[in-house]
C-alpha cells in the first residue's frame, strides 16, 4: 500500500474511532457501548462496522469503516466512467436515528477512491433529517457545515450545498430527505487545492459530525412528545427507508455488488411506518415539516 | 377502445369488485369497508384504487386496478423488447397484511398489455409470505394455485412455480421472499392457449385470490401469540420492504415513471422493523421459517 492511501486509512480510523467515543458520551456519558464487527470482502479488503442499538438517547445508529481493493466491476467502471482495472476505496460512513422525535436522524459519509493509472477522488456528505424542521437548529446546522467549508475554499459551501439538495431528492414524493447539507463528489486537484489539502477538508468534514450531533441530542432530547409526534417519526422514517433504497446510489451499488448487507442496511430504523395517503392537518408541525423539504431553501438568512 | 380491450377492463373492474367484498366479509363479516380513492394519469388512462386500514383482521391492504394507456416510454419499449409506439396495460395488484403473525402476507397481480402493431400479452402472479412457514398451509397454498393452472394447462404450474421462486427472492439477502407460488409473463398464443383462453386462466388465477386468504384468515386469525411473535413479524415486513423497494420490477417502474406514488406503496407494511444482524435461536419456529426460505423446494410432497 503506498503512503497516501495507508494515512487516508488512518486518519478514517481515527475519524471513525473519534465519533463513537464521543457519540457513547453524548448518548449517555460512556455507559452505552458500539458493538465491533470486522468483516472480510472475499476480493479484497474489508471494515469495521460499529452498531449502537438501544441506547439511551440513540436509539439505532452505525459509524462503518471499510477499505476495499481488488477488480474494478464493469458496472463500477462504467458508472464512474474509468476504464477497468484494480481499485482501492476506503470511507466511513453513519447513520443514526435517535429515540425523541424532536432529534434529527444525521448522516456522513466520507471517501477516497484510487484506480490503476493514478486517477484518484475524494467523495462526502453530511445531511440532516429533522423529524420537526425547526429553522434555528436548520440555522446552526448549515452554518457549521459552511464554518468547515470556508476554512478550505472560498467557493466549496454554495455548490457542495446545491448538490445535497440534488443528491438527498426523494423523486417520486417530491420531497427533500430532510433540509440537506453538502455533498461532494470527484473531488480533486481540479478544484484548486492540492491533494493534501482536499485530505484535510475532507477529514474536518469527518470530525464535525460528533460535534454537532451531540449538540441536538443535548439541546432536544429532554423535550417532551407524544403519540402523535411519535407517530410522525415513524412516517417520517419510513421516507428515509424509501429514499436509501430506492434512489440513494451507495445502498444500490452495495446490494447489487454483493456487499456486507448488514452493514449497509444499518442506515435503516429500528421502526417504520406506512399509513395509506397520510396527510398532516393545515397549519400543524407537520405540515410546516413537509412545506420545508423542498430544494434551494437557503437556511443561513 | 376494442372489443377485447373492453373485455377486460370489465372483467379486471369485476374481479378487483368481488375481492374486495370477499375480504370485508372474511375481515369482519362485512362492518370494515375499503376506501376507494379513484386518479387519473395525465398521460391517459387512471386507476380505482381501494384500501383497506386497520380492519379487524388485515391490518393494512390495497386491491388495485388501473388502465392507462398512452405513448410508450423509452426505457420501458427497451425493456419490453419492442419499438415504442401507443401501448394499453391494465392490471389488477393486491397485497395484505394481517394483524396475527399466524396469518401470512399474501400478493397477486394479473396484468394485460397490448403495444401497437398487435403484439398484446398476459402476466400475473401470486405468491405468499407466511411470518412462520407451516408446511400444511404451505401444500394447501400450492395445491390450490396447481388446481387453477392445470384446468387450463398440464404444463403451467411447474415452470409458473420456477419462476416464482426466481422473481420473488431477496439477492442481497440470498432468501426467497415466502415460500413462492407462480409466476407469468408474456403469455401469448406460443403457450398453445388461444388468447380467450388465456384470459379465461388469468381470470381463474384472479378469481383464486380471495378463497384462498379467507381460508388462512379463518384458520389461523385467532392463534395466539406473543411479542415475540409479533417482533418476528415486523422483522418479516421488513424484508418485505427491502424486496419491494429494491428489487420488484413493477414498484421500481412505477416510481420511476412517476406513477401514482400512493397506489405503488400500498404494499408496503403498516409498521417494519430492522434489527441489526438479528439472527434466530437454532431449533426456533424463526430459525425453521428462514430454512425454509430458498428456492426449488417442492410444497406438494
Amino acid at each position: 500500500m503506498n503512503n497516501f492511501k495507508e494515512k487516508v486509512v488512518e486518519k478514517w480510523l481515527e475519524i471513525q474511532q473519534n465519533i463513537c467515543s464521543a457519540l457513547e458520551n453524548a448518548d449517555s456519558n460512556g455507559e452505552t457501548h458500539f458493538r465491533e464487527d470486522r468483516w472480510e470482502r472475499p476480493e479484497g479488503g474489508g471494515g469495521r462496522s460499529r452498531i449502537l442499538e438501544n441506547g439511551q438517547k440513540i436509539e439505532k445508529g452505525g459509524v462503518l469503516f471499510s477499505a476495499v481493493h481488488g477488480e474494478l466491476p464493469p458496472q463500477t467502471a462504467k458508472m464512474l466512467g474509468v476504464a477497468g482495472g484494480q481499485f482501492f476505496a476506503t470511507g466511513v460512513s453513519i447513520v443514526l436515528h435517535p429515540r425523541n422525535p424532536f432529534c434529527p436522524i444525521m448522516h456522513m459519509n466520507i471517501r477516497y477512491f484510487e484506480t490503476d493509472g493514478g486517477r484518484w477522488w475524494f467523495g462526502g456528505g453530511i445531511d440532516l433529517t429533522p423529524h420537526f424542521v425547526d429553522e434555528i437548529d436548520a440555522k446552526y446546522f448549515h452554518q457549521q457545515l459552511k464554518n468547515v467549508c470556508d476554512l478550505h475554499h472560498p467557493d466549496f459551501y454554495a455548490p457542495f450545498k446545491m448538490q445535497a439538495d440534488d443528491y438527498f431528492f426523494i423523486k417520486h414524493r417530491q420531497e427533500t430527505r430532510g433540509i440537506g447539507g453538502i455533498f461532494f463528489d470527484y473531488l480533486d486537484e481540479k478544484s484548486g487545492l492540492s491533494k493534501d489539502q482536499i485530505f484535510d477538508f475532507v477529514a474536518d468534514v469527518g470530525g464535525a459530525f460528533a460535534p454537532i450531533y451531540s449538540h441536538f441530542l443535548q439541546k432536544n432530547h429532554l423535550l417532551p412528545y407524544s403519540d402523535r409526534e411519535k407517530r410522525w417519526q415513524l412516517l417520517r422514517r419510513g421516507r428515509y427507508v424509501e429514499f436509501n433504497l430506492v434512489w440513494d446510489k451507495g445502498t444500490k451499488f452495495g446490494l447489487e455488488t454483493n456487499g456486507r448487507t448488514e452493514s449497509i442496511l444499518m442506515s435503516l430504523p429500528p421502526h417504520a411506518d406506512w399509513t395509506y395517503d397520510f396527510k398532516p392537518e393545515p397549519d400543524s408541525p407537520e405540515f410546516f415539516t413537509q412545506s420545508m423539504l423542498v430544494k434551494g431553501k437557503n437556511w443561513l438568512e
